[in-house]
């Protein structure tokens, strides 16, 4: 048994959706959560960046008695997590390889969709580890740069002219390609399920990162004798670098429940972002 | 005659609507123009957040000799100005007051609309400053949160059906109001110019509040006997907080040339955000 948390993290909001599913499988553990709130979203920014973003990310939640890290990030996890692996010692999980496996898993076909912020397709990251299971996978991958600003926006719900409308723009060709399988690579995609799952057809499986993610921690701690007791209810602390106020008023949304007075505001910008020697 | 630069900032590309405005008003200046490119958005963002990274801002300006701060920012303009009045001696001009006098000399009805982002709105600083000088106007404010990310998505023409879906739907109210004047509260909102007047017919005014606070720049210096040589052409220094090379990729969508080897990455984070004693 290993009674130290678990630290999660994320560009932002997007990353509760796996928190949820942690509450689910994971009930007994820990949680220290950090949402760079002050500068979401990461998707769009340059790989030298999110890199020194998720080094801060990583050096904050260090200062915590950890036992692992889950990168609750698709844009982290495929353009940052081999550097931050690389520099730590403290096993850090991503929501790819989770996801590749899930996706391959899930297809009759072997046609998948990808669908990610611009960092995490240019990286081509979720390609490379469904291809490295399926090589004859056929893969269709689409960057989807707006549907992050409509779930921080609150625009969630099905009948959304404007959400659906640009749904619909960024998964045709993925539908046209007539996948039986679709990643939703970037946690923020599971808040938009009902009007994707709409636009493509209940035959389509989803794949969600952040719950793939949530299993694959659950597994790694479990084969290592990590898991705290799972009879007990975990503590949950929660930080933000913009308003704890505004992180928790929106953090309903993710999580279904209220967590004012457990979120703290972090300085992020004061932890090292240079490469770890 | 003052030859020293002026210093214009923005939380990203946005500001470069004004920098395009300052080439032709004042055509022998030399500016060095700071894009917060890591951190854009910043119109989401808590009014603690957006001050602390303006005070980084103008902290990275001052390590130049420069005669006068330009707030290319609406964001900026109407959250942390007063702040940063209050903690600078070099004389700094935001978008707001221009902006204000030119829709009260454009309105013949009274009728103004605003739109922002939600700090703008939130900040209700245009109307504060509007109602000061004509205290009987009939004002409409609107926040419109997606369009900053359209903007820097490039998704700016005629045409395109998410940003004309999304341009009703702020604009309604606005233009059910019955407006004659609408002031583009945010930087970004220029290149939106085509959609947005289509939208809200061509009898509407609309104030462009990069070109208005690049003509206060030049009643100020030009009454201060602070003018360079209009004759020579000034020289442009870009920096940003993510990469340079997209940087000056996207900045030519904005300034219609090309500023390739003018850019360079700055390390904001590093600059002080706490307020001056």
């Amino acid at each position: 048994m290993d009674t130290r948390p678990i630290g999660v993290f994320d560009s932002g909001m997007g990353g509760l959706t796996a928190v949820r599913q942690m509450f689910r499988l994971l009930p007994g553990e820990d949680i220290v959560y950090f949402g760079d709130t002050g500068r979401v979203p990461y998707g769009g920014r340059s790989a030298e960046t999110i890199v020194r973003y998720a080094r801060q990310d990583v050096a904050f939640l260090l200062g915590f008695d950890l036992k692992a890290i889950v990168i609750a990030c698709g844009t982290v996890s495929t353009t940052a997590l081999d550097v931050l692996k690389r520099e730590n010692a403290i096993p850090i999980l991503g929501v790819v390889q989770p996801a590749a496996k899930a996706a391959v898993r899930a297809s009759k076909t072997g046609g998948i969709g990808v669908i990610g912020t611009k960092a995490t397709i240019r990286s081509g990251a979720y390609e490379a580890a469904i291809r490295a299971i399926q090589p004859e996978a056929k893969l269709t991958a689409k960057a989807c740069p707006l549907l992050v600003p409509l779930v921080e926006d609150g625009r969630v719900k099905r009948g959304d002219p404007v959400t659906e409308r640009v749904v619909e723009e960024y998964l045709s060709p993925v539908r046209a390609a007539g996948v039986d399988t679709l990643v939703l690579g970037c946690t923020h995609y599971p808040l938009l399920r009902d009007v994707i799952s709409d636009y493509m057809g209940a035959q389509v499986a989803l794949i969600d990162t952040g719950e793939e993610a949530a299993r694959a921690a659950a597994a790694l701690l479990g084969e290592g004798d990590m898991l705290n007791d799972p009879a007990r209810e975990g503590e949950r602390r929660y930080y933000a670098s913009d308003s704890a106020e505004d992180f928790a008023a929106t953090a309903s949304l993710f999580l279904g429940s209220d967590i004012t007075d457990c979120v703290e505001r972090v300085a992020i910008e004061t932890y090292p972002s240079e490469e770890k020697a």
